[in-house]
């Protein structure tokens, strides 16, 4: 990864620097803390393995609600959530559901915008791009009858998602062009979908 | 996709059949839309075409939100939400962020779980299987040195995820084998995970 800090004063005393170091932001990240991360894990690669982890319960119906809290990642658990993060999904009325929440495919939808968003934030500043805004559009297509077992011909799932953002940064549109082509490649979401990642599903009646 | 009706009591007058039918619910879900839903479809396959949508737009470091409402599906443009969702994504602390919400990866396994749970009482409902309790823990494999860029030969995204169900149902064992086999094959996030599906990604600089 090409990495620049830009904005370091060498003429400056030396604690001055550091504090600069330390408070540095762009984009809303620290510099500083991004870049000792990267380094740390240079240094330590087992310290880059994550295991994430969600718990899911059937409510009623159309309606499951997920609790997201604790996860494994640079070598310990993670405990700085206190509370659980809640995500409920639904249908809404014509695939009998009530809208409590949206469905399964739009909570799809959402995570692949903020990887691919998250991913773009991260590479940028790693690049010293300053971004002032990015909007992203996104839209996927199902056939049902595929989930409903009506023509086992038709792909069951995604056929295709398409997504369009749109970017306000300080570069010129080469520099862009060469950040979202990374970031493509680099969202661990956006590969995570465009390629095939194994599933091990078990279950056991109760 | 098998279907049964087990509780028309046929010595009944016609009008209690009908009340009975419209009304009866097995799972949450009234059988009586699921089959005529079934069936609109089996005539009209176009109707079975469904288009989700998401917007989503960055606010700060590792924080974004997504906007949920419209989508198009049975021939129409939905519009039984009155106001649309909304989801933040942020990053913990040691992924520089501030946990405004679950990270993309959290939020890909909370997806994945409440789609196979939602294709399971769908399928249990039409194979009038009652459905006492799901519940389900997933984890997911992820090294950040393939997001980080820091190591090539990593895989970007989720190398392998694991998911555990716990199931209460009024069926034999033998049932529920088949029953979760086939919402395994038929669930649209498991199998959009599991496969490819191709992403076309665009941007524009503003």
């Amino acid at each position: 990864m090409e990495m620049q800090i830009n904005n370091l004063k060498h003429n400056e005393p030396k604690e001055k620097i550091m504090e600069t170091t330390l408070t540095k932001k762009l984009n809303g990240l620290n510099t500083a803390q991004l870049f000792e991360t990267v380094e740390h894990i240079k240094g330590q690669p087992h310290l880059a393995q994550f295991r994430f982890r969600a718990k899911n319960r059937w409510i009623d119906g159309t309606v499951n609600r997920s609790t997201i809290q604790g996860f494994y990642g640079a070598g310990r658990e993670d405990e700085s959530r206190k509370t659980p993060f809640e995500y409920a999904t639904d249908e809404p009325p014509i695939l009998l559901g009530n809208n409590e929440g949206a469905n399964t495919g739009e909570f799809l939808l959402h995570t692949l915008a903020g990887c691919v968003t998250t991913t773009t934030i991260l590479h940028a500043t790693a690049r010293g791009i300053k971004i002032n805004s990015i909007s992203t559009e996104l839209e996927g297509d199902v056939d049902v009858q595929g989930a409903l077992g009506l023509d086992e011909s038709v792909p069951v799932g995604f056929t295709e998602i398409r997504m369009n953002m749109t970017i306000s940064a300080d570069c010129p549109a080469k520099e862009l062009d060469e950040l979202m082509e990374y970031a493509k490649s680099h969202s661990p979401i956006f590969n995570s979908i465009s390629r095939p990642v194994p599933i091990q599903l078990g279950w056991n009646k109760r």
